[in-house]
């Protein structure tokens, strides 16, 4: 740190204590929010069969009988999304172990013309991965073995129920890491993660899942397993099958194991919490971000004043004044000397440009995750808070928190707050409204104003969170009718029973 | 260049002349080769319509008469492929100017079940762009603007016919650069390198196009037009349909415009060319250069003793003296000295452990670009020396030259020369065999004989060359019967006529 010496003196040390992840099951289950059937009345059951005791002698003779669960204490987490919106009514949990198994249900379920939806560490927040009536849940958290890990090329075949933080202490140890990291890593699974094509803090060094996942075993509707598992950086061969299952929310195949490109873990990591006074200075400090750090920017996070705030209620304290804008910045490279020069210049500059008014660097371990912390637990200090309408859109840059200030005036005086964050290197904003519980009118003055206004600058309604169930009726603000007769092409393809994960993703009729 | 003079006396500076790039067509049209059909007697002209008379007045209706050639001086380049093995018998080539000129052609093509084989700068290797029998030729060479270029994103929308050259000079001007270059950069075209998901050797920095190619303008066989024209990084709204196209060599739609995401020109590149004694050592060289260069590593690129003698048929010198492997090694950064700094160690290294022979190193343009041209001029000097029976396979890098010595020693004293190259950083291996003439009996011995080996290995038969024509019988060295069925179901989804370039990617029945 001997480099970072002459900012020291309004870049404080970071040493508050945190935790730099956290586990979303358990948190959120303190109330039932009403069945999802009550509060879609218009939405209809489609025509799958009922569950019966056949059926699930069935499934006891495919799975141990203990893994064919009925216990409606164990399956209630299961039917309710983490954020406490939406529950279902299904009275079966399958926990297969295998491919095989995952086959021969999905292989009965469809010859019985049974819905079925598949679920990893369901922390989605847009509804995707609980029954919204009575699907049978198949549990991929069983499925948690590596397959393999090849130090040489950096390539992991694991399977996809392997939560994401664990996978990344794994690789850890042989000096790699993970290309994706997010809030819900103590949770989320790796099979999740790809079905939702999940973005996160790390995309704008390591690029999407479609580029870091080399190939997928898959099973379709029918049973029938697809292995395009690769270990080959390249392969060119045919149509790339594997992009078709990353995205479409377990809607077309179930993910059951993944061949993953991991990255070297870097040598140098330094974490700085930058405050600022307006979302211009913050721009300008993301442009010099990417000019003087360059291939050493591994992140660059905007979080508003109030959404540090919410994450300060979950026990941690911010370390830094009070400021309009916060910025946190990391880098990673492979020469520690190297990055805190380009850290200190850049530092130096904007000390100089009087663009930052506070600031702390992290460069240790712990210190590090503090300040990733403040980032990371703004989701569950809003669900402390109250219930939670959210947004995560993509927005060109320039006008990112803008819509942000539209919608505080617009309703800020009817809500509890408004709070605007996110990954301003992909141009992505979540945005996060909170209500002491649902409030059916605010819900109508948001939507669909917020997806007009995202479409009207040309922007994404999902930047990552997926359509899930919640955004189905909303696709038309971001895909053509074109592009989503495709997909229903696709769908009917891929499903022509319709059992898998229904009244998600494609659009109702 | 002040910190790399301590090495200088063994690493001398490139300064003899050469092209950076070269225009294939023009070089490769000296003879014509037999007629596809006559090639392969047992191959059947599909169901298709002749074009008619009232087939050629309603495209005159389509497009201004002058761009509907039937003269056939015109049409003979576009009936061949590059390496003058396959040559079709089109009598009629179009050349639209716009996307609904696209979409009407198709459709009316549809309507009358006319085959069409979208065409680009036909650089292609694997046969994928020409026509096999008399399928209408749709060249896309006319829609060769650049559509927008946002300079504070780095997002930039052209239409498919921009030479990929032409498209990284216009971005040079604004500080940016094309994600992807590749050998053929001179005459290969945005759309073709899109359908073919052209890998080429800038992957190893920014990774493949289904993560840089950020939408899609595509006109379905049909005529339908999908617009996926995205400028956003992200976008998680329903299936990923753009990945579709990508990589599926204009068989499922013709694509007519992409959004691509440019990285900025890095500030500080240089260019290594480096010799060695053994496979062993340039994999110990490997290995260093992951981990000295890191971050700023933008390519390493092997080449034999014998690639490089095939280039200097070109004309070119190579600067170094005779070795039996030579390391090509790019870096780019923000920070030239830090660049340097990092380069400067590896060498220090690299000659501490006797590791290399010889080398020379480029920091000026014109000596990168001197460099760079014996790499990229391997594919042309190689087709001056005879008929070339070209591979591109993806090998696990420790057993990557073995199936070089492995066809040497079966056919060397049956052939002109047997030569390797490739890239390294993606376990991708050029293995290209070269007769005076085209000779069925070397090919029997060559095939099936690679494709098991590459099967054997866990590898690709084809890395990033595609399928094409060529490759369609040997698909199944590396999709399972699974993948193949639905491959087949998607072209049928997407293309139920079979209209779009025919006898190409899947397999014949």
């Amino acid at each position: 740190m001997a480099m970072l010496q002459g900012v020291r003196n309004i870049f404080t040390f970071c040493s508050r204590s945190a935790t730099s992840s956290f586990k979303y099951v358990g948190r959120a289950f303190s109330a039932e929010p009403p069945l999802t059937s009550e509060q879609y009345p218009d939405l209809k059951r489609g025509p799958y069969s009922e569950v019966t005791n056949a059926d699930l002698t069935n499934f006891s003779s495919i799975l141990d009988p203990h893994r064919v669960v009925q216990d409606p204490d164990e399956i209630a987490p299961h039917n309710m999304d983490w954020l406490k919106t939406l529950r279902g009514t299904s009275k079966v949990l399958l926990k297969p172990k295998t491919t095989q198994e995952v086959s021969e249900i999905l292989a009965y379920c469809n010859s019985r013309r049974i819905a079925v939806v598949p679920q990893s560490g369901n922390t989605g927040l847009v509804g995707g991965s609980m029954p919204i009536f009575d699907e049978v849940i198949l549990s991929l958290g069983l499925m948690n073995r590596v397959i393999s890990m090849d130090k040489i090329s950096g390539i992991m075949i694991c399977q996809a129920g392997c939560v994401l933080e664990k996978l990344d202490q794994f690789l850890s140890e042989s000096g790699f890491t993970m290309p994706l990291d997010l809030g819900a890593k103590g949770s989320c699974m790796i099979g999740g993660n790809i079905a939702t094509n999940a973005g996160g803090i790390r995309l704008l060094r390591y690029g999407s899942l479609h580029g870091t996942v080399l190939g997928l075993e898959v099973v379709l509707p029918n049973g029938q397993i697809i292995d395009t598992l690769s270990t080959c950086r390249k392969d060119n061969t045919g149509y790339h099958l594997k992009h078709m299952f990353i995205g479409s929310e377990g809607t077309l195949g179930v993910i059951t194991a993944a061949s993953v490109m991991v990255p070297y873990l870097p040598r140098s990591v330094n974490v700085a919490l930058l405050g600022c006074q307006s979302y211009e200075d913050l721009q300008l400090i993301f442009k010099a971000a990417k000019s003087m750090l360059g291939e050493i920017l591994s992140a660059f996070e905007m979080m508003d004043y109030k959404s540090v705030k919410a994450s300060e209620m979950t026990g941690l304290q911010n370390p830094i004044q009070k400021n309009n804008f916060y910025v946190l910045i990391e880098t990673s490279g492979s020469d520690a000397a190297h990055d805190e020069e380009k850290l200190t210049k850049f530092m130096d500059w904007l000390m100089e440009e009087n663009l930052v008014q506070d600031g702390t660097i992290g460069t240790d371990k712990q210190k590090m995750a503090n300040i990733w912390a403040i980032r990371e637990n703004i989701t569950v200090g809003l669900v402390e808070i109250g219930y939670v309408y959210k947004y995560d859109v993509s927005i060109p840059v320039p006008r990112l928190y803008e819509i942000v200030e539209d919608v505080q005036e617009k309703i800020g005086d009817k809500v509890l707050t408004v709070v605007g964050y996110g990954h301003i290197g992909d141009g992505n904003l979540h945005l996060n409204i909170v209500t002491k519980e649902f409030d059916p009118k605010v819900l109508k003055l948001l939507e669909p104003y917020i997806f007009e206004w995202v479409k009207d600058c040309g922007g994404s309604i999902s930047a990552e969170h997926g359509v899930g169930f919640k955004k189905t009726k909303y696709l038309h603000y971001s895909k053509s009718t074109e592009c989503i007769q495709i997909m229903k092409n696709l769908k009917q393809t891929f499903d022509p029973n319709g059992i898998l994960n229904p009244y998600k993703v494609i659009p109702n009729e």
